[in-house]
């Protein structure tokens, strides 16, 4: 679903992956790294989609760097994405971004 | 799939979309854009994925601003525009934003 529309500016972090074939616990991890993901300082929401192809892009968002650092440095969130290095992933690509402008319809503009 | 992994800074246009049932030519015209775009000046690559919710997320990149106005302006690209506002996407989010870090993996960082 869709994060909310806010003011830019403030950061997303871009995370495009490739699924391996068998779920090993990752949909379960999901689910409980983006409950988590929202009770930290600086979270802003996230967006998610992933293909039948197992090709997906998780864009989550943050008010800035410092927040994005946190989460990463986070302990249950460095378990995941160890497993994710070894078992859930055939390729990733992670991409940070300052947001510039933002706007959205197709009933009005922010 | 996956764009290129290239060096920071560049640009990153996060379009997130919810699609109506029907497909109202939008497969055919998205597989079209994405042909458009490729022949741009500035343009660095595309990544796609839409679950069977009906929410998506395509990510463009590009060289700079200028060439994500210019690319917007496009005609064609315009009338697609205007197609999606009145057929495709029951809401739809763009956001404009500065790559300033990326790294891939799990084998190897860029």
């Amino acid at each position: 679903m869709f994060a909310p529309v806010i003011e830019p500016p403030y950061y997303a972090v871009i995370f495009s992956s490739h699924r391996t074939p068998d779920d090993n616990n990752y949909g379960a991890t999901a689910i409980r790294m983006e409950e988590l993901a929202s009770t930290m300082p600086g979270y802003l929401g996230v967006e998610s989609a992933r293909g039948e192809d197992g090709f997906g892009i998780t864009v989550s968002y943050w008010k800035d760097e410092a927040s994005i650092r946190n989460w990463k440095a986070q302990l249950e969130h460095r378990g995941a994405q160890e497993r994710g290095k070894r078992e859930w992933y055939t390729r990733y690509i992670n991409r940070i971004a300052k947001v510039e402008r933002a706007y959205s319809g197709p009933a009005g503009r922010m």
